[in-house]
């Protein structure tokens, strides 16, 4: 049995889009996957495909998938489900004695674009509810499972102990026109993150996040701007997910703590 | 009767630190400053204390100085606040005819020190909406101010129609350990700054972010740390004030988005 | 005699755009100026011109200009400079007891827009030597000249001992598509500046950079782009000349080391 | 024969640390690679080594590595260089029909740890060569390298066509108290990589900037600081070296430009 069967990965905001992308990526290598989402019906479908295809990557058997529907703006609804994680990988077949050790925070929600003052006081809420509140909770929880672990700080090792990995955006970088609720969120959220990086470096657990600067394929988009496009103009979930990986797999002498990805055909 | 004496100047967070400061040098210039805090009773004190000194900055005569209880989290009491400001000073003599021209956002508050796991969801969330969303709703409040006076765009100006001036700290650049809730406000409110000029820069409204990094002198650092310190290596806040003065005085050609301000003793 | 008589402001990059503005603000307001150029005949004209007026701002005696032929590549041509200024204005009627107490790195050259593959080394080499070098040999040079003052560090004061002022641009952050040149020697222009102040700050010396963000109104401008252009959306150099005078006035408890300039009418 | 085989790997830069570390990695997939240095002797040493372990990973016949002596501030030395990597690598066997694909900019020199006044002009200038002018150099003579190729914008691929990959530093974001001549150097080389991803990624060149942000473990470092400290708190040659591979990897849609690397421990 590999590691990976061991080492639970959570991901939040687990939708058709990236999320189902790094639900993939992470449970081909093995890990089983835990999806999290306001709506359960369309994330058990995903679970579904992801279980129907056991082949995971260079002959690994793939990670399970479950489902957890989840109100990432509520301590108590992230608790709750963190307090189920364990006891139900566990009692599947290779993944005895499966652990939390990565958390994916990959929100939706929050996106508005309207001027100063059309946008509406609700609305700055909540994209800080989703964003920033969300990810702080979220990580509070990775953090807490990590620690709670008998092997947490026991004896030195090359490998990080767990991952809080969060999905940003150019808007966690400036307040573009017309985005001040969104860019606010996204800014607040990588606070959270480089605040948790500096604390929790030094204990082992490694906090990564990504400027994701492009339009991502989904379904959504290939609806609203056709699928006729040149091949890497936009960002496929895969090639995304493969990099949130690698960055999961950096051993502790060479960290990352914030790394940017867009398209070749991208302008910045 | 200079312009100065026709322009309000909305201080919110006019408390004994900074806002008092501030309020001291936009009067001393002839402006009338309207005085913005949550309790009332010590704002009429530095009120009083203004107003008891008519004499400014090169003969000019001092703008009177008017304190109102607001709380910045809430759109209701700060637009009731602004509902008032124009018909309380233009009732005073050497101010008839005086509008709102310039709004400075220097909110107290938010400011946690705890790390991760200690920070409470309630500190986030109040940090968020003393700094962010104060910001938010006190900038539309200043740009809907400025926009209803009939000059606004009435001809091409070499000054601004009027400034929004926002304190910002360290805090706003990064999140440093154990400062998680605080630098996510303060990040947030910084992006707000950003939108917000990226918006109004074009209509002729000033948008201006202060990066703030060093102690200021104030009662309570003087309680706290003593008063036995080479001048200058804490913050006077006539000298930050002085800044903010010049930055509101740039004309439209060679504006200012932010400015960072510390002592020359300040390691950065 | 106003202090300012006797505080020489060096200007290098003299020539008719803003290096002339910020002569004309700093001499206004009483410093003798030197103004350093490559060329001599464009710059004397200059200095005659305000030679002529000697009306300052407010009532106050104008400062002084002097033309001198510099080379800011090479640091004997500046040595031999900073090695006339004092002995020249204290010859003058008003300056007796002049010494160098603020300079202002504003260079021209370094600019050449073109792809990686089709910019020369020499190119690279020649923006390098006008930008970063030159900032770096005359930054030494007015560290020299203040330091070796009588008054330097003989008392606490609220002021700064001297200033260096350096003019920086968009490409002092980012390197973008065709200028590779150009912002390397404009990045490595904003590392000696940052350098300095952080070495220099603690003995009482300012250094501030400005990222002058937008098209500068010059005789070359007007020629090139015509002079039908809306109010305030080209920048003046008096406006920018302003900024760095308010600058060069901060006192010590809150000085700032960057801050951005740009036209009210500037994409950002 | 796996692809790798025919992709030539450069490094300049390729001494007994990071460079040595990249050349086994790169080499341990497949890659031939091409070490460069100024000095031969060492250089050959570290080729021979690399050539006398033909397994790589995973059974991956390890890429040959070869020595050249190259002068990364001369054009001539490079270009003379560059000249030679095609067929000297073709006549090996495995290696036939090998073009160059990927060049890693790793420079040493520049770093001088002085004061302004005590930093010599010739130490800034060296420094310059070194790392802007260098990376410039370099980076142009891979761009034209893998332009020369024939397959190069053929048909549009996931693939990057290759890699210009470039090592930074912290001082690549700031100039840091003493550092001046380094810093100004690396925050050239960073402008000049952002450029060359701005020109070159439409065109399927991948560009990244890596920024190391640590002590590496090397030869020195163990000598001059000894070997008694714990694990992952530098930075090991071979972490560092994955992380570029990792990115040298990265599909079209989802290219990372900069990157930042430090170890677990690390303050930052």
């Amino acid at each position: 049995m590999p590691p990976t069967a061991q080492q639970i990965v959570v991901i939040l905001g687990a939708g058709p889009g990236l999320g189902f992308g790094l639900a993939k990526v992470f449970s081909s290598v093995g890990h089983p996957v835990a999806l999290l989402s306001r709506s359960l019906p369309r994330l058990e479908e995903l679970a579904e495909q992801l279980n129907s295809d056991p082949l995971g990557k260079d002959g690994v058997v793939r990670g399970r998938a479950r489902a957890y529907q989840v109100d990432a703006t509520k301590e108590d609804s992230i608790r709750s489900a963190f307090g189920r994680f364990e006891t139900d990988f566990q009692s599947e077949k290779g993944h005895e004695g499966a652990r939390v050790h990565t958390g994916i925070f990959n929100p939706g929600g929050g996106f508005f674009m309207s001027g100063l003052l059309e946008t509406k006081p609700e609305q700055l809420e909540s994209a800080f509810l989703s964003q920033t509140m969300g990810g702080f909770l979220f990580s509070r929880a990775v953090v807490e499972a990590i620690k709670s672990r008998p092997d947490f700080g026991a004896k030195p090792s090359e490998e990080a102990f767990g991952n809080i990995l969060i999905s940003g955006a150019t808007a966690s970088l400036r307040g573009s026109k017309k985005l001040s609720a969104f860019a606010a969120s996204k800014c607040g959220l990588r606070a959270i993150a480089q605040s948790a990086a500096r604390e929790f470096h030094p204990e082992g657990i490694h906090v990564a996040h990504f400027i994701i600067d492009g339009l991502i394929v989904t379904e959504r988009t290939d609806k609203m701007l056709g699928t006729n496009y040149e091949s890497g103009t936009r960002m496929d979930t895969n090639d995304i997910a493969q990099v949130y990986l690698d960055v999961s797999r950096q051993k502790k002498s060479a960290w990352t703590h914030e790394i940017d990805l867009r398209p070749f055909s991208e302008t910045f």
